[in-house]
């Protein structure tokens, strides 16, 4: 399969078409963006830990039944997905308080939640991905009801699925963020990318940040943590390109 | 009946006990704050106008079936209502996006909604009285499920009498807010106020604003905005001190 024409570039990664109308090829970038993009940087080797972890986590998901939109690694920094409509939401799932859940709730970094909570942000950069409650995505038509209900229920899957496959990795799964799409049969099915840029990763012993909060708040070389999230995984992937 | 203690002094109410452990005696302000506390200002005559327009208000939901915690209009400035403890949401329902909800989702003033939407802020000033979403709600402990759709419910049927009743004095209900409190038997009622402060309130055919954005944007003299609509509600309600 060779990729053709460049369909989409966004902060992390290019889509670009192939020659199959239901396949698209994407390349990871090296950007590390931040704060809704006010924080910048290049970071050389990032596009490829997240390809890789990516990978990985897409392939363990679909050995417990979870499907996405990835078919194949590619190379290093590149992989085949199923093409998808993306809906705007940035579906986020918190088992500890952190981030911006701490911030709006006073409530202190590392508190466990009773239980594992959902939430919807709309992907809208200019007005800066805010919080969305069921009634605004329903009352705005950014989705349906029983879209919501589906992305609800496979996020708490996806959430249990990953929280022992990290456990098992001595990684506590703190929060993360998932994205879905639409296939051509209508089909909402787990799209774009788990890795450390979207998930907030703690050593279970330490605390240790093994995730984007390392270039948020300035904690150290960003690609040596990716790279522990790496090994621990079990490494690369085998590549089909 | 006599006032005793001040139980609570909030930003617009001060709530004093009575000889009746369930009833308090409520004593409007003239104090006008916005931006959660940072513009203020005395306003002669608001406490007076906010009280005689709430006991106007209560009286005609409880006509159309919808208890509150008002018991009966004191004074010019006092009222008596059921003592309650208030549960910490704000609870607002629009009808057009205007304010806060324009903003942040980047719609026009005055855009109608396709149905009318309940939303819940936390009553919180040190955090800023933050959005929730059912979910928070539920992880946080602050309200249960059952809690919160009688709520919803409650909310929506205030809506309904509200929209008619202003639509009869050629004022549209763009958006409002209201608290509900529990009381002795455990029944959910609605408590707070309804007045100019918590509704957004505009004039049907001139769309002149005739509520708090009067203060919050420099718009003109509050009291006379006030003024309007407690004559178009026809005037004083009897006095039963």
């Amino acid at each position: 399969m060779e990729k053709t024409v460049l369909l989409y570039e966004g902060k992390a990664k290019r889509i670009y078409g192939t020659e199959d109308e239901q396949t698209v090829w994407v390349e990871y970038k090296d950007s590390a963006t931040a704060f809704n993009g006010e924080k910048k940087a290049e970071i050389s080797g990032k596009g490829r830990l997240n390809n890789e972890i990516t990978s990985l986590l897409f392939s363990k998901l679909k050995e417990h039944g979870i499907e996405s939109h990835f078919i194949s690694r590619l190379s290093e920094t590149e992989q085949l997905v199923k093409r998808v409509k993306i809906i705007p939401l940035e579906v986020v799932v918190r088992n500890l308080a952190a981030g911006s859940f701490s911030k709006r709730f006073g409530i202190e970094e590392g508190t466990p939640l009773r239980k594992p909570l959902v939430e919807f942000y709309l992907k809208d950069d200019a007005l800066g991905d805010p919080l969305l409650t069921e009634g605004q995505i329903d009352v705005l038509e950014i989705a349906d009801e029983r879209e919501v209900e589906i992305l609800k229920t496979k996020a708490l899957e996806i959430n249990k699925v990953l929280i022992t496959f990290f456990k098992e990795i001595g990684v506590r799964l703190v929060d993360f963020k998932l994205e879905f799409g639409t296939d051509s049969e209508g089909n909402i099915i787990l799209a774009d990318e788990i890795s450390p840029d979207t998930c907030r990763l703690w050593d279970l012993e330490t605390n240790e940040k093994l995730d984007k909060d390392v270039f948020r708040r300035d904690l150290g070389v960003l690609t040596d943590a990716y790279q522990i999230i790496l090994e621990r995984l079990g490494g690369q992937t085998t590549c089909s390109k």
